[in-house]
């Protein structure tokens, strides 16, 4: 089981494109019950799906909350929506956790990354 | 200017595909000087830039942070790349701000939002 940290030490980094972003940007409502143990599953059941490379998450306390999934092609990301768990956990979402929210799905054209003190940059291959 | 809030009512809505992302990902260093002001400064900086659409923000504290950017087409994205104030912060954010980061630029195929209450379901127009 994940312990989804807090604090991850480095973001996700640039793949050779192209991949896939799935940006998610949620506010939450105050009922959260289930909420926690739900996302732990989630980020679990993720990464069984082939083509999965990743995801980072931020959350600005009392506000806005980013998730971005990173996905090797259409077909990881296809698979990973059509779940049905993920799919009973998004319903649960609507009915209970979520304020607001917005997915954005899109095809990434270029990327870099940038490490201090590496003598190189990226993009580097997933 | 900004007053660069940290605690945004509502994520950036769902626009009419396609769009672009720039998905920028952070983690900081101890030293911030003048991080906060040149913040400030680029947010207002990026709405001047036409087919300039939003960004949304979460930062976890002593984590990562999130910013994602939103345009209309590849020369909104563009502009903003070549913008010289623009890449001086760049340069700065690598000589002291950032520990590493990575920029993800994908072009958005598909997407939807959800605002608790609301009777439909996005995508809508920008």
């Amino acid at each position: 089981m994940s312990d989804h940290p807090e604090a991850p030490v480095a973001p996700v980094e640039a793949f050779e494109p192209p991949y896939y972003v799935a940006v998610f940007t949620t506010v939450r409502t105050d009922e959260q019950s289930g909420y926690r143990e739900t996302n732990a599953r989630m980020e679990d059941l993720v990464k069984d799906v082939p083509g999965f490379l990743g995801t980072d998450h931020a959350q600005t306390p009392g506000g806005l909350g980013i998730t971005v999934g990173y996905f090797r092609d259409a077909d990881a990301l296809a698979q990973w929506r059509s779940d049905a768990e993920h799919r009973a956990a998004q319903e649960r979402g609507r009915a209970d956790w979520y304020r607001s929210y917005t997915l954005h799905v899109a095809k990434v054209e270029r990327s870099h990354g940038f490490v201090r003190g590496d003598t190189g940059q990226s993009p580097s291959a997933g």
